[in-house]
């Protein structure tokens, strides 16, 4: 049954990245509203390609950018497959060597990649599974199991519908396991599947000082200067060990198993290279922490944007009335992403010189999640993968937050299983971000094999 | 002599008004290379304006923006004027309530104001002066003294070809006073000479850390985040009692001599109206010095702009590669600020963890000045002042910087007197700024006092 299957892929692996690119070409950013349409397009785009492999599809609205779910009949494991079709925004766009959303293949000096923004991140990776289930569709005449499809459109932006919409749904997206590609391989030749995922909380928090823009000659020392408490109120998240100061934030963090801390020692994760991919040495954080240990179970504090006062060319002597920072926190095991919003928002207050006032606006909040790794699913899927792989695959953490995983355990108790095929050096939420050929070909094998398992 | 020409002043003030809001539609902002063109249109409209009253005027290249420098011919004292053509940007565009190069003649509860980016900083107050000799000539049909007139565009971008060209015709514009129109009435009814300017350092830093953008996701925690590493230096810039911490800052910063402290306490400055004001209650910066000493006698060091990461709608998990600030500091005393530029990179480039580096770029360089308050002009101009005013005239500081008194003094050994009709709530360097008619009005009667003393 498999063989003619993988054949059937190898064959068809031109004109799957000629959909690939198609699908690239819509940018379909989710967190600016200026490309509101462009996420609807996106999503009828999958809901024709879904109905080319004769799933039963539609678009379905939201409050936000559109679902999109499909289901094709079959026997055996019912599996509903997630992804996510909207993407990162593209700034600075200037470092862009190409256009973001002028995809093409490219040669490399480590092999041929797709590049543009979306390509692993998350369209490449959701068309492996679509892929794989047309060359069994072609082959067959039908997929070996029984699979629906969910698609969400605002997954780079804190994914505000999905949980309502799972909850309305919960019936028609409920399945015996749920496959969900957005991740990556553990190494170059060593696929994975993710056994847990931090959770994320962001806030916006905006320092308000005098009520307009004043001249630092004429004000300056004497008036609160909103960027100064800004940077007084940022830099007093960390202490000097890397630690968060945030009241109670490390309620519910676990000390590490002895025996997955044995199990990620064995994987030989090399962090220098990993830090070397983008110019850095030293693992910075937590003093006292591996690098492995703090990208899967440590939490984080980070700033991810910053402004405020005069940002142009030259000089501008000006105190301005305010000051913004985008702040978000990855969370581990049992963190109450709500308490530490209150917290947080508690001590940035608490810490206000007179005549100031704060701004908070909430980005998101999910908790940190582990997989049911005796589901088996999971000894299937490892099985297959490695068949596809020149290495076994390897049950890792991920520093990332996929929220989908909890909701589905908590909202439909369907177990989910996470494997994808990015590398480390996609460059995903970046410019020139890529997608391997070879990621993008043998994740379709890989799906393809992974079903056989699954019928 | 001089009552017809204040009665001509006072006659003609609907013109010089119509004078004043044709200059102010010249979008002359000298730090933004885009606007260049329109520094050079106001360059050339002063050339006419002056030519108009029979002064010998022409515009002078500059490896920058141009200077206008005219001469009248006459008797008694040889003054030189100084004034600045070029304006502050208008960022955030947002806030003002009408065009800033669309400026209008507005009715306020406190009076007549003249709206417009520029109506106070400085074209409004440098026509003051013009309008004054414009009423002498008509009126006598010459200017009561010989007097020179230079003109700048690059006050406002840190002044880069002032001192090479002062020191180029040093000949030319060497006089017996400099008289300069930048700067602010004591109160609405108390006419000032300033005594003392402020110096002013301006620095631009970028910290850098990974070679490119990276996810907070997969690198959060374990990598650099340079606008971490940013606040954390910038925090650092003030201690708890608000003073500033670079090594050696406060070398050169005097204490106040007990008879100018108190001249400063009769003048009744009234600080929380002056807080009030912009929305503020209570004084920030040193805890232990007088709002007034901040203002006039102390240094500061402020935040101006900060950038870096995501800063548009929504949010993004990245960590950039890079985050900046715009950073300057007001000098007193002798306080070299070149040693201080030194020693505050020292600083900053002591301060960064391993895998950060940092760059800076240089914005100006300027001592503070004190005026010769015994030169017999002071004395002339604080009789004229009050005769013009409700209140007599005060000897007072300034917070702000105006190098060309120190380069008058220096370079040409030339004694600068400061006198000027702006209000605080002129929002100068802010969205609506704004001159009161009654500032231009007087202000223009004010220096036909002046010259009738001087002559």
């Amino acid at each position: 049954m498999l063989d003619p299957v993988l054949a059937k892929i190898d064959d068809d692996l031109p004109n799957a990245m000629e959909r690939l690119l198609e699908f690239l070409r819509i940018p379909s950013i989710s967190t600016d509203p200026a490309y509101k349409m462009h996420c609807d397009t996106a999503a009828d785009w999958l809901v024709e390609d879904l109905k080319s492999i004769g799933v039963d599809a539609g678009k379905r609205t939201t409050p936000g950018h559109p679902m999109v779910v499909g289901h094709a009949e079959g026997t055996g494991t019912h599996a509903v497959f997630y992804g996510h079709y909207d993407v990162q925004p593209v700034d600075p766009l200037d470092l862009w060597d190409s256009p973001p959303f002028e995809p093409a293949i490219e040669d490399t000096a480590k092999g041929k990649v797709i590049r543009g923004r979306g390509s692993s991140d998350d369209k490449g990776q959701l068309m492996t599974f679509i892929e794989a289930c047309r060359a069994w569709k072609a082959v067959h005449g039908a997929l070996p199991a029984r699979i629906s499809f969910f698609f969400e459109g605002e997954e780079e932006s804190g994914s505000p519908s999905l949980v309502p919409f799972m909850q309305d749904n919960a019936d028609e997206l409920r399945a015996d396991i749920a496959l969900i590609c957005d991740t990556g391989l553990f190494g170059d030749s060593t696929p994975a599947i993710v056994t847990r995922l931090r959770g994320l909380l962001g806030e916006e928090i905006t320092i308000i000082g005098p009520d307009k823009d004043l001249h630092s000659g004429m004000y300056g020392g004497v008036s609160m200067n909103p960027i100064r408490v800004l940077t007084k109120v940022l830099a007093a998240l960390h202490d000097d060990q890397g630690r968060i100061t945030v009241p109670d934030f490390y309620n519910g963090v676990p000390e590490l198993p002895k025996d997955i801390e044995a199990q990620w020692n064995d994987l030989g994760f090399d962090h220098t290279a990993f830090l070397g991919e983008v110019g850095l040495s030293k693992a910075a954080g937590e003093t006292d922490r591996s690098a492995l240990e703090m990208i899967w179970s440590r939490p984080t504090c980070e700033i991810n944007g910053i402004w405020g006062g005069y940002t142009g060319d030259g000089f501008k002597t000006v105190l301005p009335a305010k000051a913004s920072a985008k702040v978000s926190f990855r969370l581990v095991g049992t963190q109450d992403p709500h308490a530490i919003r209150e917290n947080f928002r508690k001590m940035i207050t608490d810490m206000l010189p007179p005549d100031c006032s704060v701004e908070f606006i909430a980005h998101g909040a999910s908790s940190a999640s582990e997989m049911a790794t005796n589901h088996p699913a999971f000894e299937a899927a490892r099985c297959a993968l490695s068949d596809e792989w020149p290495n076994g695959a390897a049950f890792v953490g991920c520093g990332g937050s996929i929220p989908i995983a909890g909701h589905f355990k908590k909202i439909l108790n369907t177990d989910a299983m996470l494997i994808g095929f990015a590398k480390d050096d996609d460059a995903i939420h970046s410019p020139n971000e890529k997608y391997d050929v070879e990621s993008f070909h043998k994740g379709i094998r890989s799906w393809a094999r992974i079903l056989a398992k699954l019928a």
